[in-house]
This record gives C-alpha cells, structure tokens and sequence, in this order.
C-alpha cells in the first residue's frame, strides 16, 4: 500500500467507509489549542515555509537536536533556508515518529506536495511551498475556512484584554474564536514578583483595585464574567499534580496579604492557596455551565542551562511520574461534595496514568450530563498514534466512548489541523475493525452515529457551542 | 462476522478449535466472588429483569450516570420497567465498553434473546426475558446447573456463622460453596466503636471473650478452624496497600488494648497491628495449606456525598496509584523469613503495576508448589478483554503461564458466568493466534492442556479442592 | 507455520525481506553484557548442556522454582544430568514465556537440534548436545566467531586488573573485548566494611594511597584512565533511583572521611556522596567522549532467606516501583548546566516508565551528537518481544528510533547471542509490517538503512568503536 494514501491506518472495509462516507467532511471543533487570537484577528500570513513550519514547533526542534542539529540551526540566527535544510536532513531519520506522518499529510494537505522531504528534495519542495504560500488563499483565515474549522479555543490569561477575541466575533467570521479561561498566573505567590506584575495587569483590565483577597476574587470573577461574554465555555490548568490541602477563607487571605507584601509564600502555602483558589475557579465554571479542562503531570523546564537561553516552551518539558491520584480525588471530591462540581476535562502526560484517569472519570459522574467528567484525548507527547491507541482503549474499556468530546490539537500551529483526520483515521479504524470482526455490532449506521458524535457532535453540545 | 457469533473473539483455526473442542465444555471452578451463599442455600429467584440485572451492579450504575441518567432511576425509587428503561437507552452508548458485550452474552445465554438491547427493543426484552424468569429451571441453583458451576468461592467475615455453607454442604449439591476468610473488619482499630461492635460478634460466633490480644488470635484461629471445616480453602484481603511496619507481640497487644479500651489509634499503630495481623494470617493460612488472596491499589469511596448516600460499593471506587511494590515485598518476606509463606495470588487494580505483580511472584516462588505465587487474573475495572490481554502477557512474559489457576468473576450477580467464556476465548485467542503464526508449536494436544489446566485443573489441583 | 522457521516473527513480506537480505548478516555488537573475560581469555569449554545452560542463569532458575522444582536440582548438589531433567521437566510449562523462544533458538543455533525439550526428549537432547560440546570449534571464541560478534562489552569493577581484556587484545582476536568502568562498591559508605576492603583493591591497583576524598578521586580517574587504555568507552550505573541531592566538595570529603574511619554515614550522606560521585563520574565520561549507561529501579535481594542461602543474582531481584523522574532529571540537570553531559543510554526496569524514560532523553539533547542521550533496549524482565516492542514504540513515538543503538544482551551466557536474532526479527517486524500497511514510506533501500544502523552501524558509531 502507497504511503499516506486514502487507505492509510485503515486496515477494514468497514474502517475505510467509516472514514470516507462519515468521519472525513465533519467538521472541526478545535476546543483547545494555543493558537494566536491576533494572527487570526489580522488574517497573518507566512514569508517562507521555514517560518511557517520551524518558528515556534518545540516537538520538531526536538527531534533537530536529537538528530545532532546545532542550536544555531534551530532556534538561532541561521536564515531560513539553512533552518529548513537542517529539517529537511533530519525527516529522513524520523521514521515510525508522528512528525514523520504529520510532516508529509501537512505538505500533501496545505501544499499538494506529494514528495517526502529530504535532502534531495529540499529545494523542489522550498520552492513550490513558498510559492503556494504567495497565494492569496494561503493564510490564517484561509486555512480555517479550507479545513471547515467552526470553532477555536485559544488559551488565554484572565489579564488578557480579548480585544482580537472580540474583533473577529464583530467580524462574524465563519469560525468563532473563542477564549480559555487560564489563570496559571495567579498561582504565583512563591513569586511575590512576578504575581504583584501580574495583579497589576489585572487590575488593568478589571477596573478593580486588588487591595484584599477579596478584591482578587472579585476581579478574577468580574474576567470571567468577561470570557463568558466573549463566547469562552472552558477553562484551563496545567499543574503538575492537583494541589490537595484544604483552606480556609482566613488561611488563603493571610497567605494572599504575604504575597502582596512583597514576601514569598512557602510550599505548603502556595499549595493551600492554589486549593482555595481551584476551588473557587470549579465554582465559577459550575455557575456559568462552563468545562473545567485539567492538564496534569509534566515535569517542566528541567534543562535549566536551556531554559535560561530560550525560557518555557522550548522543548525541555517532559511526561512526569508525580503520584496523581489521591489529590486529583481530593480536588474534584471538594467540588462535588460542594455541590459544584463543573463538567471537567482530565488530561493525563504520562500513559501509565491512562487507566487511573479514565476510570476516576466514572467516580464523579452525577447524571445530570452525558460525558459529565471526561477522559481527555491523548496529551502532548501522546498525541500519536500509539497514545491514541492506548487513550482509547482506557476509556473504552472503562466508559463510554460515544460520549466522548474528542480530539483536540493543543498546537500552536496554523498547519496542525491534519492532525484531526489523524485522529479520525485511528478511530475508526478502531471501530470498523472491530465491527469486521464481530466484536462490535454490524450496524453501519450506529457506528457512523458513534464516529460524528465524537468527531464533532459531542464537543458541540458538551461546551454549548451551538455551532 | 456477525456479532458475538461462535468465532467471537477467536481470530485463527487454532483458536477456533481450542475454544470449541477444549476451553468450551471445561466446567467452571469460581474461586472468588461475592455471590449470596443465602441466595444459594435458599435457591434465590428474581421477579424481573431488572431486579436481576440491575439491582446491585455498580457497574452499570456507573456508566447510567456517565450516560446522564438521574439517580432515581439508578438507585432511587423508580419502579423496576423504568430503571430497566433506562438501562435500555444507555446500552447503544457502551460500544467498545465489556458491558456491552457482557449485556448481549448474558442475554443469550441465559435468555436465548439475540436482539440487541435498545429503547426500540426494550418492551419486546423485557416481556421475553420476564416470562423465562418465570419458568422453573431458572433459579440460582438451575444456572448454577446450567453452567457447570462445580464450586463457588463467596467472601466471608470470620464473624459469619457459615450457616447457608453448612446447609448447602449438607445436602450435597452440585455445586460446592465454599466460604473464603476475609477478615477486613479486625484492622478499623482507627475506628473503635465499629472495632468493639464487630469483636462482639466475633466473641459470640467464637465462644471467646476477647479481653486481651492473645484472645482476639484464639478467636480469629477458632475461626480460620471453622472455614476449614466448612471447605474453605482460600483468604482474602482488600488493602489500598500491604502494610509494610513490622510489629513486636508486645506493641500489637498494646495497641489492641488502646482500641480495645475506645480510643482510636494512630496512622502508624494502624499499620504496625495491620502487619501483625496479616503476618499472622499468612501463618494460619500456611499452616493449613490454604491460600491467601491479595487485592491491592483501589482507592475506595473517594465521593463523599454519593458515599453518605449510598454507602460503599454503590460505584464511587476507582483505580489508585499508590507505590505498591516495596510494601509487598516487606509483607511477602517477612512471611518467607518465617517459613511460613503459604500459597498467594496477587491482584492488581492498576494496569500499570502489570509487571510489578508479575515479576514479583518471581522472586518468592520456593520450589514447593508449582505456581505458588500466582499473578491474578485481571481483577475489576481490568475484568475486560484489553485488561486480560495485558495481565496474559506480563504473566507469559515473566513467569509461567500453564500454571496459572485463571479466572473467576468477583461477581455480586448470578448472570456473570459468561465472563468464563469471555476469558477462555481471549485465552484461546492469543494461544491459537500465536501457534498458527509459529510462536508456539505446533501441537494441539500441549496447546489444550495449557487451556485445560488454566480454565479448570490448575485452580482445582492448586486449592486443593479435589472436584 | 512451523514453530521457530524461518518467517518466525516476521508478518509481512517486507519484515520477511528485511530479516533476511539485511538484518540477518549484520555482525553483533554486544556492548553490555556480564560475560566473563577470563572465559574469552582462557577461550572457555563445557563439559556438559547442564554446565552451560544452567550453571548460573537466573532466568532459568526463576522458572525451575514457579514449577514447583526443589532448590536441590536447581542451585544445590544434585548431578548436572538430574538437573538438566528438571529443566527438560519444566520446559513444557514455559508456552508464552520467552525462555521456551531462547531455548529452542539456542538448541538449533548453536547445536542444531530441532527437537522440543521435554521429558521424552531430554535424552536424545542430552546426549547430543553433548556430543557437540566436545566437538574442537564448541569454545568460547569459536562462539564469538560464529556469530560474527565483534565487540563483547564486559561489566567491571574499577579495582579490576583488566589482565584479561589486554590479553585478548593482545592476540588481536576477532572479537574486541573491551572492559565497562563500573564502580557501584564506591557508593558503599554506609558499609565501611566493604568500603575501606574494597579501596584497599583500589590502592593496590592505582598505586594511590588513598587518605583524602581528593585520593579516591584520583584513583578514579586513573582507573577511569586505565580502562580507556584497555578500549573501554562506556561506564554503567545500577541503581533504586539516580542520587538526588546537591553536594559540596566540603561534605563529599567529610563523609569520606566518616566512612573511611570506620563510621557507618546515615541514608541522607550517602545519596549526597553517591550525588557527588555521579556527577564526578559523568564529568570523567565527558571528558574522554564515553557514554554513560544508567540501569535504573529494580528491587534486589527482595527474599532474605534466599539470599541468605544463595547471595546475590540468584533469581530473587525483582521490578520496582520507586519514582525515577524528578531524580533523574536533577542528575541530568547538573551535568548539563555544568557542560559535562556526556552521552547516556537510559535503561528503565518497570515497562510503566517506557514514555517516561523515552520523553526525558529529548530534554537533553544538546544537538552535539546524534542520538546523544539514549532510550535503551528493553532491559532484563523486559527483554523479551512484549517488552521489547513497547520500548520501540515509546521510543519511536517520542524520540528518534533512526538513531537507536539497539540491542544489547546483557546476559552472562555465551548462549545469549540469538537474542540478537530474536531482536533483529522483532524491529523488522515492526518496520515491514508498517511499510505494507502504507504506514511507513515503500522505499526499500530507506528502510533497509534504519534497520542496519539499529543493528549494527548506530553502537559502531556512536560508541567511537571504530569496528
């Protein structure tokens, strides 16, 4: 079978119409991603495919330096072309990693390009996509409206103006462009610093002085109140593990005092307060009808002689092996146990926590919404195949899959959107297979109900999009 | 292949043909569950559907709420058609869940009704499966017939007097119903008013007055004796981890005296009279030749409001994450250290601790029985096919298959004995798959001993149960 | 298909034409192993199946006690014959387990026997074996010759002599054995027993006496010296978990200075001893080019009373389940920010931590090198086909399989070398399977290169082996 063709990861006839007569033309729901509001606000547009593609992409610059490719040649001051050719002799060497399959569906996708980059086809390839990238379809909005993406949830601080946000909805373009409610900054009271800065910026954009706790409730409520306005439906965490140690409203407002004096909290401190406040942050969501979405478990920054040259998001991360489970009970138990507990997201980076995430799922379901606590799609470094495989499986074998709001590209790249027919391809051929095989019934169309509901039907409802 | 269709599971000729001419017609040896020996005794009969099959399974409760189903249809007071109304609407949602495979075996197997479950198919299920309810062959002492249950192992409290056991066994039915010695209650010594009611009833059944430690072990004794005459053969224990702080006579007795006396004890108390304990069943169990079942890792009754709703084991448990290993192997060599390790299966609740159940049996295998310690059979939310296939492989992998004592339901229900089918067929599956490929000789007669000895013989030979 | 032929393993045409036109013939490359020196020296016979195959095999050993094999015919006084039958007895128990693989691999390979190993053949398998072993090539080195082995990877101790691997290298024969810098009883301290013994070895030697810590180190680096002299190019670490804590010169020397006058150092000095030495060890590594190997999280010598009777290495170490990440990551992290990063290979011993593992190399890849930091092969209770395509798929998922330096044996028989066979047929697998699926690119001569650099050319290369 030709690499990447229509059949591609569908091994059964039922796998193959799945894809082909259901799965493919649904449309994209992307919930979550770190895409840039104002690249769409203003229709950006990319000089060169080493721009487009090598910018901000910290999974291939991992893979560069893996290959030996010196930094000067990867985040550096070598030209565009030198950056390209360094990939262009790293692909070859990516066989069996997914950015072997994205990198050739995204040039087949975008570009029509059919050829497999290497050093050899460098400059054919260089030349033809830069011309595609003249064309005047070729640009952010372009792309949206060429993969029919109906939605994009962008993340974003509360002190976040959500000006682009809010010029695109006036614009009533075909895809919303919707806000995600991410306050990590305002866990930062070990950095009195840095969180002060940040009050700052809140103040700003809230219009309430931040004198006492109470003022910071006020005002994280009051941009809440904002997102909510401006279309937003989720809200966002990444931590490492949940924080686990109850807290009083004296408690968090003394430790609030220490902080805003200038002096940091210790560990114990900063943990109770992030408790408080997660709390708090689970009954705004619950109010507004909002889904909290937990991202938990990287070990971050760990190569501290890189992140002192190139700062977060440069591919220093990692999957992390924290215990999990006991405070992620304790968080989500406080909200139920509250009677607010939101609809949440639970997003696992290391696989070995498939089952234990997938299964605490059905320990806080309440009935009151389909898919209430979901298994989130495969993270970061699970974001294959493999991951999808095995996130998949978990689920399955623990919940309900056909309540599942699905994928999600979590990508900082306008080029990442193929990744939905990735999924798409591995889950139905998950399904169809099993169908082939007698292990699931042979009922096309409650199969093909199943694949719409998880490709898009089920995110559209589950957040209340509306789409 | 149509659905659950003979070949079901099986992937090969070889396959075919051990599950048909061997694993098939193997009689069923259910070592471990939590059937009713009351319900057996007095050959128990269910009003309806629903009554059956929905009365106590906190499975499905479990995925009704998932499916955003209220409570009172659940667990509440609606009536017996509603619930079963419910259920019907949520069984087209479980694809790839093993309810879904489970929910139409048992309706075949036990109903002969091949329609699949439905709203559009839930008046004509109901109505059929109802009038065979009513037909006399359908009692628990019929299915038990049915299904060629030749013993059944339920889970008992020393505290139990073995009534419905001793009347079973004395009239001789066809199926041995033997009493398993789990005595969880003695550890709530953090607990003393459920402590001091339970050491009365202990005193009671036993005829001891337990007034210092050394009664409480005559006690306990006196009843691991009465097991033993009432076929026991096997003990159990449900630990979120083994504890692992080793305990002089003196201090266990001193911390007995505490609680004893009402005042509850401390975390590290709790453990070291935990070790004690458990020390000292390993020895009763050696002693008898018996032996002693391991359940680790769950974290249980992490929802606190559903759980001072519906009490324990209403759906709320789930897949812990707790370190397992260095406490299991404190326990395991203390007993070693002692001569006095009796024979010992051990389950896991978390997939990712596979490998370290399976390798750890390794390391305190002593040459006197084969198989002595047994990595169990996958055990609740892994009682599933994706779940088997991994506790198959780590066990293959790293020790030896043909001397596993396989499956059992850990049921709650008398409709669960299709999971022996499930189970032999995945086993049949992965042997005849891999001998068709050349990974296994080619030697039926070998490849069914293995599928005997592990869907019966080695479980009746390694219990000594001599059916 | 017939068991063990020559498609064994290989499920596609192209996995059958990459085995066999290019895998097949790749010379071996056994960088890690426990081989003795002495018996490549000396060029080693057996006097019988049993000395060979069963005299100090822990694998085996582990299997002969699950089957219920008293200690005398295993690790006692029982004669070779009496314990080659209790092999043969268990070897029909071992179906799934890759030990009934090797052991029909090794028969065929190395002795060109077809027949099963059971009861009924162990005779005619005994005598024949026999026969072969007293045949003039059935050495040793006619071993090594045989199966093309240029390079053995020996494991020792910084106080070892190295007379046997300048012996060999003396002669020029065929295969390099070059010796591994592998100082575990360094880390001592809390034994000043074994400690000061030990650098008495080290004095004698170094020629240093050794008063200070600066001495020890000295004769450190002067051995780390001697066994660059002697070829060697890789160190190897086998430890719980990496040493965490941060320590200075001052309390590195005073905790020498505790151990070495006879005082026993608490767990705290010797991590920070240990933490201390790992980084000075690292920056030795470095400095010369060598790679670092890291065999991480096994619990040893878990059974007293065994090892009591046997010592260590006897079948009674086992996987754990101790948290690697955080640890590593400091260690890692320190030598990075010191710019002392030497290459590493990365070996976990619980399959949970594969993505944990497989991640954590690309946060420390420096692009000086390809491939600088390591995920390695799947390592002793994961050396086997599960275990080994979970580490090929965490690796290709995350990181660069095109870069991999493959297999190693790690084994401390002369029989072991078909595991490279066994890993070779494993990886083409993988690989053609894919490529007829349209899943990797149908360039054959591509693939074909991936699969002679895992096999051979990436450990040539990257170890600076020059073979």
């Amino acid at each position: 079978m030709a690499y990447l063709d229509d059949q591609f990861l569908l091994h059964s006839p039922t796998a193959i119409r799945l894809f082909h007569e259901v799965a493919k033309d649904q449309p994209i729901l992307d919930y979550h991603c770190h895409l840039s509001p104002k690249e769409i606000a203003t229709d950006h547009r990319w000089e060169n495919l080493a721009d487009l593609w090598l910018g901000g992409d910290h999974y291939k610059w991992r893979l560069l330096r893996a290959n030996g490719i010196d930094e000067e040649l990867i985040t550096g001051n070598s030209s565009p072309r030198e950056k390209f050719q360094a990939w262009a002799e790293t692909v070859p060497f990516t066989l069996r990693n997914p950015i072997h399959h994205w990198t050739h569906l995204e040039l087949r996708r975008y570009f029509g390009i059919e050829t497999l980059l290497s050093p050899a086809t460098a400059d054919e390839i260089w030349e033809k996509a830069n011309a595609r990238l003249a064309e005047p379809d070729f640009s952010v909005r372009g792309i949206l409206k060429k993969f029919d993406v109906r939605m994009v949830g962008t993340t974003d601080d509360p002190a976040d103006p959500l000006d682009d946000h809010l010029a695109i909805a006036a614009e009533d373009f075909s895809t919303k462009v919707l806000p995600t409610f991410r306050p990590d900054k305002v866990f930062q009271v070990d950095r009195p610093d840095l969180f002060n800065a940040w009050l700052g910026k809140l103040e700003a954009i809230s219009g309430i002085s931040i004198h006492h706790f109470s003022d910071l409730l006020a005002s994280l409520q009051k941009r809440h109140d904002a997102f909510h306005a401006a279309g937003g439906r989720l809200s966002d965490h990444g931590l490492d593990r949940c924080p686990a140690l109850h807290c009083s409203d004296a408690e968090a407002s003394l430790i609030f005092d220490k902080a805003r004096s200038g002096r940091a909290v210790n560990a114990e401190e900063k943990e109770k307060f992030s408790f408080y406040l997660m709390v708090f942050f689970g009954q705004l969501d619950a109010a507004r009808g909002w889904t909290k979405q937990l991202h938990l478990g990287p070990m971050r920054n760990t190569n501290s002689q890189m992140f002192g040259q190139l700062g977060a998001d440069s591919g220093f991360d990692t999957i992390g092996d924290t215990q999990q489970g006991p405070a992620l009970v304790t968080y989500l138990d406080a909200l139920a146990s509250g009677g607010t507990l939101p609809k949440v997201v639970l997003y696992n980076i290391n696989p070995s926590d498939n089952y234990l995430f997938a299964a605490l799922t059905g320990a806080f379901q309440d009935g009151t919404v389909p898919g209430k606590i979901q298994f989130g799609s495969g993270w970061w470094f699970l974001d294959q195949k493999n991951g999808m495989e095995l996130q998949l499986d978990a689920l399955s074998s623990t919940g309900l899959l056909s309540r599942f709001v699905g994928m999600l590209t979590d990508s900082r790249s306008f080029l990442s959107f193929p990744r939905h027919e990735y999924f798409r391809r591995i889950l139905c051929n998950l399904i169809g297979t099993e169908a082939d095989r007698g292990e699931l019934p042979d009922d096309f169309e409650a199969l093909a109900g199943l694949i719409r509901a998880v490709c898009f039907g089920n995110a559209n409802h589950h957040f209340g999009l509306n789409l």
